[in-house]
């Protein structure tokens, strides 16, 4: 669920998201699935500091106290107008002085520093910024903001432009120190990262402009079987990579595997054609339902990410290969103890170059009921940039996070991928769980989702009619592992009582490989004469037996994931 | 659940199970699993009709009271001095008195002695003791070693090995009154199909006679990572069979494969040698909650099933055949279309001959993940009569129901078994069916069981003290299908606000194929000078990260089943 890179599967930057993160902890009660993730994702500020440094920024206190750049600079000055002649002197001043009457830098200068020894500097525009005290408070780390260190922050907001707001810049402003000489233009110029994105239908509801993130409306979910192409969720953490289909491989190696280079053309004509009718979703689907809770326990903990209501899943027949072919193809023996995980490394990149990556274990990757794919076919065409194409893995039954798009490496390994998405973010922790208390090492990576059902017919706050007597419910259920859905209840009472709703299925849905999300409706007569509010609820079970929490509370966590709680829709019946 | 079969597999008579019904009503006031079933089955019987003959019995008198045995033995006694001559009275004393000079008692004398009333009688080895005086003075507390009252102390030695030392046993010495005699029973009338019933650990509650269901204590649960084969809860549909271990063969067969029958030699020299620490839980588990919640809707609708508490779930480690290596020695080719189940026919017969049967899909019986067993071996011993031996079918992270006992044919088909437990039994149905609603087609065969927990200790209507300030929880968590768990939250308020346990696990334990439960523990303070009441909860999450509904009345079914709400326990704080 997060729009920003971590020090993950072989990251080296992501100082791009220090900013987003303060601003998040100094700006009000908007979500930042960007700063979420960066407070995880280092152990970083606790919550209180943050309200804390909120307050002192709010006063117009927050130290700048970069006292050992002023009094070096300050030397520097006396030395110069001690032992220069007033002409020589008043140059130097002409030197220093910007018009705001503060120094002026060079590039090189601010380059040289880069450490908290040699203070820590950052422009923007032509402003020279001195973070070398916020860098210990970063709710990502310290290691994080370092990679910006003596340069620009504009290419990571860039990528990530909700940075691109007043209070980013308001904050910022306060760790001026002076100007940059030659202005912007002093550095190099920084193309948008996002500036080949493909075009999108408007019918998608946005939910992040960079990186792009939009959900499916909630009632086209249930107007068929499969979600079209254009209206299927879109959920990217990176720019869109541009791929020149043509000359498109992925690569698939690993210890004592030979390396494969295949086309997709190589993949079509050397293995067999694999089709799964599979239902992506993400794990922060109905999150803004557990954000409008509060924290339990009265800590006032603050979920972040995505503001996702209950169109952040589609469903798809995905057309491929399978991937334990290829791996079988590329030598990888059944039973070898020394693979345990394969990585999957998208071609999407950050600033650094650091791509999406994620991992699957071993199991699944190679269990011929797993049905794990490398597709290049969504609904009968070939798969649009947005959605993963030329190439991405198809994971079902698995949350969306694994199921890489634009698909560039495949690795088999010894070890669980390191990066930010399987380590320190796609993860869930009790309800009484801060911020401050998160060890990530605690909770595995969330790989196959709990069972889930919404309503999606009638929205929220629908007006019934007396006189139609009755209210249809239509709704999607799904759950992970290919767990076929065996019941829907829906209630017209909040939940005190329930009634099966009819199901239907996709024609080649089977027990235990149950890809693909059940669609389900039912008609519930009501109250007799009734006028007034109603609640609807929804909840399935699954062929496990395992159903919904009632609440929210229960299942409440700090990044908002896995919200399988029964949802509820208020309607008013009228006259 | 149900203790008597039904018309469905191969079944000729639903006749067969009058036995077992009759029995079960008579005795005692216990539930009775039976009846509801032949209700379900045939429309049998109303449960009004068995409340009657079960007040009936009661009323007429459960016979055999410990006191008739008591007075019996001393008029024997009294007899025998009065009326013998010296010879006589000689003899008699000769058969009374061991060879150590003291009494000789029968197992089901020393049974009688459960209380500090009757006398609280323990056996070690061949010693009876009356260790009545001694309960309260008992290190680990008076409720634990009175678990062991009219039975032996063995199984609870085993458990807490801190007994197993010279010490402890010259202080047993001290109250030592006789002998254990070692002959046979008193032979039950041959008419009784319960005539062979193995012996039985008198600390199993016991929840049917005939059928014999026992479950175990909750706080033995928790001792152990494994439960003492003994304290194994055990739940029978039908009466033990009787087996010649000696001439035993299982036979396994299908659609073009060779029928083989094979021995438990045969098995142990012609396959590889399994071992699968895997935990047994009936569907019926915690039944007793969802019987004290209303029908929902305010149908009065009845659950019907034993009575169960937290002890029907055991773990245990098996040892013994994959199934699948011998499915793949009898020619079952893998991806064969035409075979979809493996059914499973226990050597428990009705009276008609009808046996227990099962079926289980065929891609658990072929997952080289699935480790579903022919198991001849429960924690390191040959496994039990009441366990299933010579030899059973352990299918990890599934219900009981389907790790069919005393394994006598297995039959890959097509088709799902037909039997009435497979068909008609352990399904669930939504909140609103009653018995009346019922399409028992309409929901599949409970297989895989959803993520449970339970509080083990403290027991309800426990007394904490103030001085304390703080209450240790401890219990068990599962999940079916092998899916981990990966957290245990409880809560000292109700559930308002939840810490994570203290996880500890078996130690071969894996992802996706942890089949043992999972043990946990936790701390938690009292609030600061509180007393009076407090609810204890708890909730376990799996790695799909399913967990468990608040309550049981949005999963209240008819039959009682897959009750995984969160388990609640009130306990008093006092001073």
């Amino acid at each position: 669920m997060l729009s920003v890179t971590g020090r993950g599967w072989g990251c080296t930057s992501a100082s791009c998201c220090s900013w987003a993160r303060s601003l998040s902890n100094f700006n009000s009660s908007s979500t930042h699935a960007n700063s979420s993730s960066h407070s995880q994702q280092s152990g970083g500020l606790r919550p209180s500091v943050w309200g804390l440094l909120g307050v002192a920024a709010a006063a117009g206190g927050v130290a700048f106290s970069s006292s050992a750049v002023a009094d070096a600079r300050t030397k520097e000055l006396k030395a110069a107008a001690a032992a220069s002649k007033p002409a020589a002197q008043a140059a130097l001043q002409q030197q220093l002085k910007g018009s705001d009457g503060l120094p002026v830098f060079t590039a090189e200068e601010v380059a040289q520093h880069r450490t908290p020894k040699d203070r820590v500097w950052v422009t923007y525009k032509d402003g020279v910024y001195d973070v070398t005290d916020f860098v210990a408070q970063h709710p990502g780390g310290a290691a994080k903001i370092m990679l910006a260190a003596g340069g620009s922050v504009e290419p990571f907001w860039g990528l990530y432009q909700q940075h691109m707001k007043q209070e980013v810049r308001d904050i910022l402003a306060q760790y001026r120190i002076g100007s940059l000489k030659g202005g912007a233009a002093a550095v190099a110029p920084t193309e948008d990262p996002y500036r080949n994105e493909p075009r999108r239908h408007p019918a998608l509801i946005v939910r992040s402009d960079k990186p792009f993130n939009g959900e499916t409306p909630a009632e086209l979910l249930v107007a068929s079987p499969v979600t079209p192409n254009d209206m299927f969720f879109v959920r990217h953490h990176l720019p869109v990579p541009v791929i020149d289909n043509d000359k498109f491989t992925v690569t698939v190696e690993g210890a004592g595997m030979r390396s494969l280079q295949l086309s997709v053309q190589q993949l079509q004509q050397n293995f067999k054609k694999a089709q799964v009718a599979a239902t992506v979703q993400c794990t922060g689907n109905r999150r803004t339902e557990m954000k409008a809770a509060p924290a339990p326990g009265g800590s006032g903990a603050q979920i972040k990410g995505l503001d996702w209501e209950v169109g952040a899943i589609s469903n798809a027949e995905w057309g491929g290969v399978l991937l334990r072919d290829v791996l079988l193809a590329a030598g990888l023996q059944p039973g070898d103890a020394s693979v345990q995980h394969i990585h999957l490394i998208g071609l999407d990149t950050d600033m650094t170059g650091t791509p999406y990556a994620a991992s699957i274990p071993i199991d699944k990757a190679l269990s011929e009921a797993g049905d794990v794919l490398l597709a290049w076919e969504m609904n009968g065409q070939p798969i649009p940039a947005d959605h993963g194409g030329p190439l991405r893995v198809v994971v079902p039954g698995t949350t969306g996070a694994r199921s890489v798009k634009w698909i560039g490496r495949i690795v088999a390994s010894a070890d669980e991928c390191q990066g930010h998405w399987q380590q320190k973010d796609y993860k869930a922790f009790s309800p009484g769980t801060d911020w401050d208390a998160i060890d990530w090492s605690a909770a595995p990576a969330i790989q196959e989702m709990p069972v889930v059902s919404a309503i999606c017919e009638p929205a929220e706050g629908a007006e019934l009619s007396t006189y139609d007597g009755e209210v249809t419910i239509k709704g999607y259920a799904w759950s992970g592992g290919g767990r076929d859905i065996i019941r829907v209840d829906v209630s017209a009472d909040g939940g005190k009582t329930w009634s099966p709703a009819k199901l239907s299925k996709h024609p080649h849905s089977r027990p235990s490989r149950a890809w693909a999300w059940t669609l389900y409706e039912a008609t519930l007569p009501l109250p007799e004469g009734f006028k007034g509010q109603l609640q609807l609820a929804c909840k399935a079970t699954d062929q496990s037996y395992n159903t919904q929490p009632e609440d929210v509370s229960s299942i409440w966590n700090i990044r908002g994931l896995v919200n399988n709680a029964w949802h509820k829709v208020n309607v008013s019946v009228v006259e």
